[in-house]
């Protein structure tokens, strides 16, 4: 890509991410509800300074940053190893929001000025797609957090107003319409995955290397709330021998007892969504689960999840079609049609969880683009986070949401999260063995 | 009173909360820094609702609340039990503080109709007169509260401009102005404490009974930070024979080495105050000190902190001068004269603390102006928070502090806080036995 | 007394010490089962450790420790500022209990020399009465502990046989027989209270010195299980009305129901004791109560807690009758006589909770016997754990308890545990305003 | 194996429990030093326990448990979902160490019984022999536990006399006579791992299964004491960038500096082990690692820890010899030989970390020997602590240690740990990629 191809996408994707946070107030954006999240105010600066720390400071001539405490207050690589945003991200009331949007101001028109006086110099475009991809990911860090914020409320705010309206009834037992879960099968042998192509890809995808798989077979669709709801009812959540005992543990200390963003009781189930607070539609697919609970479910219906490779495997001989981010529903859709012939819903509606724990792919190697580069040390800083630091404890997931941007997703691509992740927008596919 | 006098000082008092949160964005105004605080909307919001809940809904033929929700979102009386303020009030980005204050100016329009239509009603009176002083508390927590969530904003920003310019260089050792601190004689006796008089006191200001005091001495002044810097200086954070040991365990649980806005090391320390941060003025008292810190420095310098009943004694007979809230420093002033002769500082610069414990008076009876009334139990809802359900584990507080309104100051007032805080305005007062 | 006459008592009160730990095993003396508490092992040699420390180590010519870690394994006097006992004294599986004996019977000879060698020396023969004070303590505390570690053993082990046979069927309701609860009344008025005396005390009893109590009343007799148990069945564990809200919250946050040592459920309450566990007779003092639970107790009665000053003045007026420790029962006993004439089991059935917290008296001065001797340092580590190092947060008792050695009991004495201990043998004295 | 040799078997191995306890008091075999330990007693009466619950209640005519509290007090199976072993377990003083060894020795004659009345029911040998392993993995367990108390006590108690003298002085630096580091060569390609044989394993071992490993390098010995104190010298527990990000948290929250049982400091460091403190020898196998430290070593010397494939792989090759627990040394041993042509360590001096989480192999069933046995269900609880519920957020370890029993070591055996482990006989071997 040229220097203003890549300006232009600069552009278009920060336009976008300005957009998500249209409908939020002040106060919406500068509060943190857990401390696992960040304030969306944070996000932003955290966006601009991502460019400004790991471009301008090192192709600007005379750099001056925009201001000396904004390089500290918005950046995630703590030297000292703290790598969990940190809590007092949400006490920065000051600088308000408006400065923050001068700060991306700022930092965009250097950028455009830098891309412009570095067009031959690789790593420039290099790192700036860098910068990009990971300002898609705040985009989707952006949704996710403030739906758990906006979640906390008594008032049940809606972030955006439902496109299709939700139920008016409930809609107890399984909708008739609903496509029956079916099983799809593959051969496994020696395959190959691992990220295949000439764009984008985290280091974490490669190297392509082989695998050798079992026949096995993946679920024709996600599991739907109205399934999720019989294994509650058949006491899912009481029985341990469906849980790990780590996760039958977590369940009892958090008095987990239904999905996240679910409210009320047997007879009368709501969710939380972006758009408020709404009937839950049995219909769509389950989401807000943690791996403990996907396990479960799997356990009690007599399938498991598949591993990494199984659905990498099988989702890319798929077509990439879903709802995304950019559909501006923030919310899975019903599927329409599933079949033994095709597993629908792999991308775009929820991430899946898989039974493979986050780990190097053999023969891997954390990236650099090039050793010999003075860059190279810039380079380890700024993928630091997607690469080995994270690879204990954390579980795999694939396919991408709702409310993942669609250049996000690609079958190779590995989000990570502890099992015990449930404020992400995760669901269930369940696989088995071929017999 | 009468209803309409009543009523022009309900007007004033609102009109100075408004004035208090003007340097604030509705950023600040969301925001809770420690579970213990509330952010200033919800102290807006709560001002409104102790009026709505305790008068008009009482009062009004037709009630309807402003809002449903709010009725639970803005209470602190926690039928469950639940008595610190909630963590998740900083999670209410919605409603705006523009909401928040139509809220109080509604509320405010119906109580001028009520007031009007009960003009005789003397139990509307009486609450409406504790409603006023409920909202004076509530004035000084919102500057304690701001005062802590800016603090923690690595910007250090500052609250009002600072009237006297912080000094340019530091000022140790002792400023040679100050006057030495002194001891004042009481004969002490058979003597009586407790509210007396005809306007407004809280219950636990009564009866008013004898105590018999010693003969003993009161410290002249407050201690000074550079006389706390002494202290730390001989090692008074490192040394546990000074404090108790209640008091050690806390501070080495807390890494507490310095008062709690101090920066900065021996040599070149700050003060953060509503002000910003600025170099420590060793003239000034020493401020946001627990009582484990007040009562290591009292053992060090060989002195004691005073009973309740000896400062109520002594300063019973002092006249009410000090900086108070009205004077929009927001911090205490340097003494300018003290002597042997009469205490200064008594009033109006630190909260001082007592060695005596939050408990009932003898002869004490919760509040009840008026058994008969059916409205007697609304009364003691009202002003449950101020009575008996908190008399463990809290210790007295007397004097009142620069950010405390002069309304709320008078010899007998009983203010208490647990011994580990040191986010309210608190300071040293020392005493000794008369030998 | 003279060396001799000493060296008797010192002898007959280690025999007692030693009578005491007869049931037990080895495995029964090693093990700790709260952090609060020790293993018995561990107070015999702390008992040794206290006269080898205070005594020997400063008269024997050439001193050398029975071990030198020792030094450290039995020392309560943590300089570092850590009071509570520690949690790791229940991992010293060596030495074993047979070696601490030997340590004691070591010191014993040792302390026999030292006070043959030293008949005249004043400061040596006041340690050691306040060493033989202070194993009566550990005496009481060694039955506290052992009752708590053999409740949590689900063989409900019994540490001695009951010497009255426990009820064969519930004794509900009350047993007529009891003396109905009635109000003694005292006039109060300049009163005087503290030790007087020329027998051992501890300085917190002194000075004596004067306080002013309105007229008042005390109950004739403690709070019994059956009246408790009328607090339980009217929903007292469920009203925070009744309650401190740090003693509702406790209560919420360890799912406290009833006092620490019952079991069952309304219809068949049973109680573990020394003797194992028998069914709860309603007609004995109820035990093992925090302060939380006294006042809340009392405020549902209609009632208050006694002032110190108030139970030592009422107290002062009645002979030391009780059960105490030398009776072998270790379980409080029913009364038989009370009345508006006299209160009765003042002593020796169970400390009773005060609203008092600790405080120094008056003129309090931490305890110096002689400044001008050397051994004056000694003597302020020796006592330093019963003075003023402990004055935050805890509340006074009084009276002593069913496992109090007699001689440890007094009017004057002032035993002070943090409000939410329910492990000693704690109970309820109600108290009133007269009218 | 007919029912007399087993019976044989479970006699031989009984006597080894009783063995490897000889040198412990009563005391010593009561106590809990961690929630995720057990005492002696405890295994001894679980041991016990096993044969009794799942054999003897099933098999024998008029079952009656040797006393019924037993039935829960030695359980491990919590219905309720705890699976940890439960801290309550270190207070059981009762029943007396002496009454537990009458429980084993009851059990063991109710067993020789069952087992010569059912000599041809394949389940009740299948299970004995399941029980059977079960006890060597708890004499694995006691002698971790017992390190893990002595190892708390000043005394620095000594379990056995070292066989081989400790060093005198410090052996700084590296040993010239150690073996150096090499590399041995594995071509990989598509290899089959899993339990072959018709011998007792785990279902977990199961089934053996096709893995494709590209060409890696296993070192040839363990890494040693001394190595791993280079690392240490060179800052490795003070640079994040070794570390896992949540190992970093892990050291500074627990202020891990350097092995669990190492003390002093860089100039003289010791270590404790079963034969009390000793100077640290630096050609001993390193031991007692977290993964975090395996994690953090591997990537400082330029290398990672191999993949469980890989290791079965490497190790299927080599004859099992180590130094094993019969060797009753109870540590590792200094590597003699060790070579590129083939990998020295494997078995029996310490558990060897793998990067693979624990995780079901493809094609996994919990194992289930015979559905249509009414005993099945009783075998399902029996195995179920081996099977699926502790499937996640565990890493696998491989090889076997020094306090192992040979019997319990072979090439598919798969133990597993959280990462954050210590307190086990765990060590480091390294693998790299072959370029």
């Amino acid at each position: 890509m040229t220097s203003s191809l890549i300006y232009a996408k600069y552009t278009s994707i920060r336009a976008r991410t300005l957009q998500l946070i249209e409908p939020l107030s002040e106060e919406d954006c500068c509060v943190q509800s857990m401390p696992e999240m960040s304030p969306v105010k944070w996000h932003l600066g955290h966006i601009a300074w991502f460019f400004e720390t790991f471009i301008l400071q090192h192709y600007e001539k005379s750099f001056t940053p925009f201001h000396p405490a904004f390089q500290t207050m918005f950046s995630s690589y703590n030297k000292s190893g703290q790598t969990h945003p940190d809590p007092l991200r949400g006490l920065f009331t000051r600088p308000s929001l408006s400065i923050v949007r001068d700060y991306c101001r700022t930092v965009d028109e250097r950028m455009a000025q830098v891309l412009n006086n570095n067009a031959d110099d690789r790593m420039v475009n290099t790192l700036t797609i860098l910068g990009m991809n990971h300002e898609r990911q705040h985009q989707e860090l952006m949704l996710t957090d403030i739906k758990h914020l906006l979640s906390r409320n008594p008032l049940n705010p809606c972030f955006i107003v439902a496109q299709d309206p939700a139920p008016t009834a409930p809609r107890y037992p399984l909708s008739s319409a609903l496509p029956p879960l079916e099983w799809c099968h593959f051969e496994g042998g020696l395959v190959e995955i691992g990220y295949k192509g000439e764009e984008f890809s985290y280091d974490n995808e490669s190297p392509r290397h082989k695998q050798y798989l079992l026949p096995y077979q993946l679920a024709s669709r996600l599991v739907t709330n109205g399934e999720y709801l019989q294994f509650m009812k058949a006491g899912g959540y009481h029985n341990p021998s469906f849980w790990f005992s780590e996760g039958w543990d977590w369940i009892k200390s958090h008095g987990r007892e239904h999905p996240l963003y679910w409210r009320g009781d047997n007879g009368d189930w709501q969710e939380f969504s972006l758009s408020g607070l709404a009937l839950l539609d049995t219909s769509l697919p389950v989401i807000h689960i943690s791996l403990y609970e996907a396990e479960a479910y799997a356990r009690w219906s007599g399938a498991r999840l598949p591993t990494e490779a199984e659905w990498e495997h099988a989702a890319s001989q798929q077509k990439i079609e879903g709802c995304f981010a950019e559909n501006n529903r923030f919310h899975p859709s019903t599927v329409v049609v599933a079949s033994k012939a095709e597993p629908a819903q792999l991308y775009g509606d929820a991430w899946e969880w898989t039974q493979s724990s986050y780990s190097r792919y053999p023969g891997y190697n954390p990236a650099k683009p090039n050793d010999h580069e003075p860059m190279s040390i810039v380079w380890d800083e700024a993928v630091g986070e997607y690469n080995s630091r994270s690879m204990v404890n954390q579980y795999v997931l694939r396919g991408g949401s709702c409310v993942t941007p669609r250049k996000w997703i690609r079958s190779s691509f590995r989000n990570f999260l502890p099992a015990s992740t449930s404020w992400y927008f995760t669901g269930i596919r369940l696989a088995r063995d071929a017999t």
